[in-house]
């Protein structure tokens, strides 16, 4: 394709999305594709001569569209948000068709500069403390692919502090994310010595359980060398307590590494009114929330601060010759392929740049304020129907409700729901007060769409209302 | 920004790109920034209020381009390419467009299912086994986002397969990429485990060094679970004997995982030409090569094939309840969270989907075949001009040769050649046949650009002519 060929049919595809954008609430918002369908739309070998650029839209249409699932419709209430904002998309189209690679600093100056610097932006938008960004020269902010990544990169940098001390183990709550476990099982600790701390009625981490564990590792000659809080998890959005925890890790294991994931809550922060969770977060070494969430900047994303990026470093860093060059042997710049798992990155910067100058800090706080009035509005409805019941106090924009009595209600509700195609929830289980080791069966509503609005919520709640008779009367 | 908007603006950005693609040539190749002048032209925070989106395209000219070095240049020939073709661009932008994240497959079928399908095309294009497909419903493909997200995920599955043996060690050559010793640092097996094999004049592996190192190991009451092979080197292209490596690892450790890493050269087993390289694969237990580097497919986008995907899902697959779904508990369908490092995903299947479809196969061999084309034609004019020596032969499209005589000249060229801005090389050390444990520094030209002719060689030549002309006046 030439350029000019480029020009032509880049507006086709703009004017597609665009189309997408305006139809999607009216598509089934969970994929209704049986298992192999798709792949047997296509054939068993790749074309040997090109196929018209007209076939490959049209397949946007015939084959593609129905085995997605719309996380982009404004009905998709599942999992956490995945924002992708058109100021995102066409930031990150500019990615593509820069085709940096910004491995080095060298490799594209602005790749590493930009992100940088606004990275600072966000953590000063969000009320983190000075001490992570930049500005100090010690610490600072880098994206990353997912929290996943994030929270693996914070447990080889918090390893690599440790020194080579034995019997590592990480602690966190019963409610952290599977991908703490599962850094565990990358970096060699084993999920064995991952420790699931208990947690209180609202299901954040008890800090006092925490001290305990601490202790009895050590008193075992075991070393407690990360622990992870969670800002809103990803269950029930739950806040562990920083402040208490901070002070339960200093007094039981001084100076390890603390690590706070925020992945979906943290980008309420840009509102002051929600900054009373990132209390004690001075104490913290490493901070990550996903703007690719809630914040507008279409996947992959996730926003790590480090207060001390020397360990990083310590951690990932090896420089083959041919990566060698002046500015990176000077110590004059960061590179960030030191601070990742990869050594290839994309310039994923521009496209959260476009997010924060063409919205604005306001267009920001004005996107979490307007979720979570939605969501209060929801929980409204909720409280004042007596089929359902709040499983746990509305979390920011998620709520978790069920019907009262069995479970098998709630789930035959959630599977009616889904199978109307306009909607998606989806589900998780929390400890049941009245039965302990037991638990309930919830609906998780995630509200924060790009798109959606009241109408959309509104419409939603009609859809519960209706559902919740049929199943009730089943 | 509305959907309307999002028309009008996409059209702009586009247009950008088109005008991006045809202006390239005309920029200086490497950035010409200093450390900091980049960041320097950013404000200290986000800005309050919406920026128009005017602004915003403006700073792509006026702070984003001074920083860029143009991996899209038809005359960057540094590291190896990072091909961004307009079909990947496109393919791309409707993955941000859908948004979606297919962590799971009931998460959007058609991210996945294109995804296995793509793979399977892929192998069939670079005449992979059959074993590596996921018509066996054994083994399959997945696509990574880098090379060393590949080895990782390979090294993992190795150790979980290992099953707790003690003492692990690696083994690859002393030229494997630096991403073997890095996921060996991240996944706890150490640094100082990882056997660095000797290689041969040509700068491969050497088989019965590799067989000696396994027995030592294996006498030494060590556990050799991982080698790697690598198919064209980072430094000169060199291919490890696969076939020779596959029978010194069946006599000395039997069963012991390989992995071969093609991050570049494989690209080239479009074409049946090239496809030598491959003799012995069928022993191979994972094959990663990047369509994101000579393949067309904008980055980021590296395949990985596994003979046996139970060892991935044991190394990597966590359930915990809010991921919990009918089609996955029913075991019907692939979950590629499972088959990675992170837990979310973007739709990169697109891209590539695009590439293979709008190139078809004959276009993707003669992209490969012109630039080795062009890579010999530059190879025989080294070759006339005895001002230069040719360090390691011609490997595919990658050439490394000197000035004759000492380092410094030709380090002198090199600096005085991405200087000039119109060309942009790269260089490496290699051992010094002369002197056992010395090594000469060479300069690397990797051809292979998407937009990269004849005439872009041509006039690489000729400032070559001309700059050797002075370095070797000074």
């Amino acid at each position: 394709m030439t350029p000019d060929e480029f020009r032509q049919r880049g507006r086709e595809v703009i004017d597609w999305i665009a189309d997408y954008m305006e139809r999607v609430e009216s598509l089934p918002v969970l994929s209704r594709a049986e298992p192999g369908a798709i792949a047997a739309m296509l054939p068993d070998t790749a074309p040997e001569d090109p196929e018209p650029f007209d076939t490959l839209l049209a397949d946007l249409d015939r084959v593609v569209l129905p085995g997605v699932t719309h996380w982009q419709s404004p009905t998709f209430f599942g999992y956490f948000p995945a924002n992708s904002s058109p100021e995102a998309i066409l930031g990150d189209l500019v990615s593509s068709g820069l085709g940096v690679q910004g491995m080095l600093w060298s490799t594209s100056p602005a790749c590493t500069e930009i992100e940088t610097k606004v990275l600072d932006w966000l953590a000063d938008l969000i009320g983190l403390p000075a001490a992570f960004t930049s500005c100090t020269g010690v610490g600072g902010g880098v994206i990353q692919g997912t929290a996943s990544e994030a929270v693996l990169v914070a447990m080889l940098a918090a390893r690599a502090r440790a020194g080579g001390a034995p019997g590592l183990t990480v602690h966190c709550s019963n409610q952290a994310h599977s991908s703490v476990v599962k850094a565990a099982m990358i970096a060699g600790i084993g999920r064995e010595n991952v420790r699931l701390i208990d947690t209180d009625d609202s299901l954040a981490m008890d800090p006092a359980a925490l001290a305990r564990t601490l202790d009895a590792d050590r008193r075992a000659g075991r070393t407690p060398f990360f622990i992870c809080a969670t800002l809103g998890t990803t269950s029930t959005g739950a806040f562990d307590p920083l402040e208490a925890i901070g002070a339960a890790v200093e007094n039981a294991a001084p100076g390890t590494w603390l690590h706070v994931d925020a992945a979906w809550a943290g980008a309420a922060c840009v509102c002051p009114e929600h900054r009373a969770m990132l209390a004690g977060v001075e104490r913290a070494d490493s901070f990550n929330f996903n703007p690719h969430k809630w914040l507008l900047t279409t996947f992959d994303c996730s926003a790590l601060w480090v207060r001390d990026r020397a360990p990083v470093l310590d951690a990932l860093s090896i420089t083959p010759e041919y990566l060698r060059n002046k500015a990176s042997d000077a110590g004059a710049v960061i590179d960030y392929r030191d601070w990742q798992i990869p050594l290839g990155r994309r310039f994923r910067a521009l496209k959260l740049w476009f997010v924060l100058r063409g919205l604005g800090a306001e267009g920001l706080r004005s996107h979490i304020r307007q979720s979570i009035a939605l969501a209060q509005d929801f929980e409204s409805r909720l409280r004042g129907d007596d089929r359902f019941e709040i499983a746990t106090p509305r979390s920011l924009a998620l709520i978790c409700f069920r019907l009262r009595g069995e479970d098998a209600r709630t789930e035959r509700l959630l599977d009616a729901l889904n199978a109307t195609g306009e909607v998606f929830f989806t589900h998780t289980r929390i400890p049941d007060p009245g039965r302990p080791g037991a638990t309930r069966y919830v609906i998780r509503a995630a509200i924060g769409g790009v798109w959606t609005r009241a109408e959309h919520v509104n419409r939603a709640w009609r859809l519960l209302e209706r559902e919740a008779g049929r199943t009730l009367r089943m």
